[in-house]
């Protein structure tokens, strides 16, 4: 779980990196990639004026635009790290300062709304290899990244049919230089799995969280003080980035469906159980879902340590201080 | 968050506690209550033989039992640290052995129905004083259980009508010794708070871990994959002991049914935005779910580092190692 980031590479794999977008995820990748010396230069565009003066004062780049076509001009590698239901306007945006043999790329959590969207824009030659990293946390903006981000974390690669493998080769490598573990696999298995893994997750901690935020003032403080009994969890992906988790839902609509359907057939199954005093039933599952979190701990996905490890005083060895 | 338990007290408060089944809470109270000189004599009771061989190891308590009858002889203050389902067998078997002035508690995350199991079952000078410890973590047993387990989480009493103030005020006294905030409230309404914050949040993510397990294997295997995307925060609590949640959902029916109805209500709506592609709707949720969880984090019943802190390098500050 915590593997350091090796030393850098000898030559850099690219001459010119342009991240557009600098938040979470682009400003870790910024941190990483010049740690790592996998750009002579890095170039950065935000929109935001607020986001470029703290990529500015963190000297997360070499250059930094407001402008996406700026950053993207002459660049080998670029990589869209905005919210999804931007990357149609970046591809536009940029199309028309791609040099040729230009490798061009995304962070997005859905993938094949992103390739339907950037790939009609882009020049010939240029070689669009879509990249997911399932990582991340529940904080947005540029201080909020960090270089080890996507250690030991899974990068999901989906290149389109006939893509120069070249290309797709230099993704991989750049990932692999993040600490990331590399896979591939095509844009629409990559939707529904992740439908199951992250994007219905999420809605559910939205849901569970809003309904919270729904009960009469009286109520909701109480569910607040007493939110360590389970509720706290769920709060923590439910504080992400709203503009990111909209775009991800408007973009992933048939597969997070297609999940929530049968998370909520399963729900109306158990709700059943309740109501008929099923105990064997409840049991059952609950017994069966214990082994699916000793799966994860056992891949290295997450800590052993209970409680996530969080501080719990002097002595409990979970790392609390 | 990281509070010390403080010295031991002068004079013990109880002569001899009974804590009557030593898994998680029950160990962790006999770790605090040793710590903090809280009794004369801990006397200890599991039916589990396991169980037993694992206090005596651990020196948990001064005497150890495999029926609550014995330990619960003599003792002026008997807490009942068992599953929900098991606290009328439990009643039953020391009601015999109580002596008159003493005091019988409870740590169950339902109240209302532990009061109906217990209560008539008690002689009459017995004082009955519930409580439920906010508190826990997703492994069991005695050797999950830590001293500090209780440092700044609440501790909630919920004393019957009429019951002996005198008690309740020596339960408080424990419970504050052992680093809880104390609240008191009624029964009823206990249920029905613990139901939003605890017991449908429970139902929602041993539910969600469900689903996925169903999943065909290669699909499973990539969720267990890919779980860093939010997924593996929900198989924390969905890996909390089955017994003791199987009582929980079997002895708060109707008010989990009522939290679960408005749970299934929201996420009804919520998927008619997906389906319309509503993104304001969508991203109104969104935004509105951040402020609980900075509530959360500002009344110091959460962590304010990013990821529940969890390690992830060298340098993020979070407490990677």
């Amino acid at each position: 779980m915590s593997e350091r980031l090796g030393p850098p590479l000898g030559a850099p794999l690219f001459d010119r990196l342009a991240l557009i977008g600098v938040g979470l995820i682009g400003s870790s990748i910024a941190r990483a990639a010049r740690r790592k010396n996998l750009a002579r230069v890095i170039a950065i565009a935000d929109a935001s004026a607020e986001a470029r003066a703290r990529a500015e004062a963190l000297k997360l780049g070499d250059e930094v635009f407001a402008g996406a076509a700026e950053a993207a001009a002459g660049a080998d590698f670029v990589v869209l790290c905005v919210p999804v239901g931007a990357d149609e306007a970046v591809a536009r945006a940029i199309a028309p300062q791609l040099k040729p043999g230009a490798i061009v790329s995304d962070v997005g959590s859905v993938k094949g709304a992103v390739l339907a969207a950037v790939a009609p824009h882009l020049p010939k030659g240029v070689a669009l290899v879509p990249a997911h990293p399932v990582a991340g946390t529940e904080q947005s903006g540029p201080d909020a990244g960090f270089a080890t981000l996507f250690v030991n974390r899974w990068c999901i690669l989906t290149p389109p049919d006939g893509v120069d493998a070249t290309a797709v080769a230099k993704v991989r490598a750049f990932w692999e230089a993040l600490g990331a573990n590399v896979e591939t696999m095509d844009a629409a298995h990559h939707d529904l799995v992740l439908a199951i893994t992250s994007h219905v997750p999420h809605l559910i901690a939205y849901n569970i969280v809003g309904t919270a935020s729904d009960l009469e003032e009286t109520t909701r403080s109480e569910v607040i003080k007493f939110s360590a009994g389970g509720f706290r969890d769920s709060t923590r992906i439910a504080a992400s980035d709203p503009t990111m988790w909209r775009d991800v839902f408007l973009n992933n609509k048939d597969a997070v469906l297609e999940a929530l359907g049968r998370f909520t057939e399963d729900l109306t199954a158990l709700q059943r159980m309740i109501r008929r005093g099923d105990g064997d039933g409840l049991f059952a599952l609950f017994s069966r879902t214990r082994a699916i979190r000793r799966a994860i701990v056992e891949l290295g996905q997450e800590t052993a340590a209970p409680d996530f490890g969080r501080p719990h005083g002097e002595d409990n060895g979970n790392g609390g201080s």
